[in-house]
């Protein structure tokens, strides 16, 4: 049988140990060229959906053999590109039915070829958000790191935190975004979740002048965070590319990436143009940092490469392009979950095969 | 709802008629871009499914606004290469339960995002290089071409012959594959198919010596298609890259790519080789012919380059790569046919969807 699982279950069934847990394993692998990973890649296009928006098709694969997996995460969406603040958000419309938005994960066995399970892709994308940038936490942060400014109220902002309180001690935090309202319902909600005080702050200083762990979680496409803020010691944690100053990254001691996958491929219809890309473009020939020449998380969680060697040093990691390497790796896990615990819909697996040579 | 739909269903739903009008459309939107296609991807590691075998991942995405869809075609493959008389052939091997291939088509709206229908890929592939090729002699074989010799009796040789009998008014037909039983068994149901004479003959000089069309219908990674065999006023018709000796390419007056993306990108794991690859390679160099600077099948039927320009020009058209673009294409006419007549799985569509912002 094929497994259909929803979110819920995926949100009952993978908790940020298990899968900061698994993704290390995945790392190892990958980084020693045992497993693979397929460059994200978005089809962009007119759409009918509304004025302001473009449609993308977005896909990434990964297969680890060790784990017998692999998968492909599929996102179609209606993306607009609003204005909030100073920043332009990259903000995906729900114009599926029920005003839903269509993000998949199929997962295979490498051993057999057979789909093993589909299921949405939100609460498994957040935790491998997070997890990613926990791991960051767990090989470079000062061993006796026990504070967080984080900047970013949103749902990467939740396991951002919950990840990075996974692998250190972290004793309380305090949060900026640019809604009052936003970072206060947030601070109570993650106060309840985490146990330690999580605080709203009214600026970014305030967030993060005296902190050992500063976490961008945001969905800008412009810099949140300046190089006039760095001090030695501390931890800079990124989940885009945009996020940080390139001056900043230049001047931290340490910097990982988490893939070599430079962006993604875009296909676009003719004469399309994307903000993201715009700005990208000019960020990355401003910056004239080479992210191809960095060493990456999995380098790192693989002692190919070495990471914080003093309490003094600054170090950085930046999540610079999501994989479909970490659907195979998280899906392995909610898959197995799922067959002990009888969860899910099952399907006749031969709904999704065939007896045609394809 | 989301359909789920099978091969029978899809058989039954896409006529090669249709297959080929809705291509002929689809084409004329990506010639003028304003329709997308990525680049077919293989992610390729071992198996454990048995010893000379490997895991291939694959996929391929393609948008067409203008029919308000995309599509995702994904192969989860075991894949085994074994030498058959003189030359190589790539095999699939039906290793999931009940000895089964895994070949999945994902159909989705490009106006709302949601996912239409979910099909096995493997009537649908057939068809969709009939039709491809069937355009390559609509647009380039002689009108007054009547007669037929084709190389191959496997499931791409069907499709094959019907594509080019639904587009010229073909009176007999020749085939020759090295196996006996297998040319007499494929001669004896197309003739039943096709309402002509399609007759075995035992060689490849006796199928082809005296035709007007050529196809090649093979699944070789070796030529089996050599320079000796050309003649005026043939159109010469392959599926795959490595059919064809490169000095015949280079002889035809005009030849047509189907696309110029090259060939899949493929990620593999550290020291894996593919014999394909490796063929492939050495093909190339030795040929020196720049695929890129070929002209494509779209840009013909979109009416930006010239086909024939006489009787004794020698044309040929080199189906060298699929895409998921002709995925999305076909999709959208048998999505609309299943729902028209109410055929298939109605599953609902909040299970593929999420209120989650991925």
């Amino acid at each position: 049988m094929t497994l259909i699982l929803s979110n819920a279950d995926v949100e009952q069934l993978l908790t940020m140990e298990d899968c900061i847990a698994v993704l290390e394993e995945a790392y190892t692998e990958l980084a020693h060229e045992r497993g693979v990973s397929r460059t994200r890649s978005d089809s962009i296009t007119p759409t009918t959906a509304q004025d302001d928006a473009l449609y993308s098709l977005k896909s990434m694969d990964g297969v680890i053999p060790k784990l017998g997996v692999g998968a492909v995460r599929i996102n179609s969406d209606i993306i607009t590109w609003p204005k909030v603040g100073n920043n332009v958000r990259r903000v995906k419309v729900p114009a599926a039915p029920n005003k839903r938005y269509t993000g998949l994960v199929l997962l295979f066995s490498s051993d057999t070829g057979e789909p093993l399970a589909i299921m949405p892709d939100g609460i498994m994308q957040h935790i491998r958000v997070g997890a990613a940038n926990g791991l960051g936490v767990k090989y470079l942060a000062r061993e006796n790191c026990s504070t967080i400014g984080i900047l970013g109220s949103g749902f990467q902002a939740e396991t951002q935190l919950t990840a990075a309180c996974a692998v250190r001690d972290i004793k309380s935090i305090k949060c900026f975004s640019p809604t009052k309202s936003n970072r206060e319902a947030f601070c109570e909600k993650m106060t309840d979740i985490l146990g330690i005080p999580v605080t709203p702050v009214d600026t970014t200083e305030d967030a993060i002048g005296d902190v050992d762990i500063i976490m961008c979680a945001s969905n800008t496409v412009d810099p949140i965070f300046f190089e006039q803020w760095l001090r030695p010691g501390i931890h800079l944690s990124s989940i885009k590319r945009p996020e940080v100053e390139p001056s900043a990254i230049l001047k931290c001691d340490r910097v990982f990436v988490h893939t070599h996958d430079g962006k993604p491929i875009h296909t676009l219809t003719k004469d399309l143009q994307l903000p993201e890309a715009q700005e990208n473009k000019g960020w990355n020939i401003a910056a004239g940092i080479d992210f191809g020449a960095l060493p990456t998380l999995p380098q790192l969680i693989a002692g190919m490469k070495e990471g914080r060697q003093s309490d003094s040093e600054i170090t950085c990691f930046l999540n610079n392009l999501g994989l479909g390497y970490q659907f195979a790796a998280a899906g392995s896990v909610v898959y197995k979950r799922a067959m002990e615990k009888g969860m899910g819909h099952n399907l006749p697996t031969d709904w999704f095969t065939e007896d045609v040579h394809p």
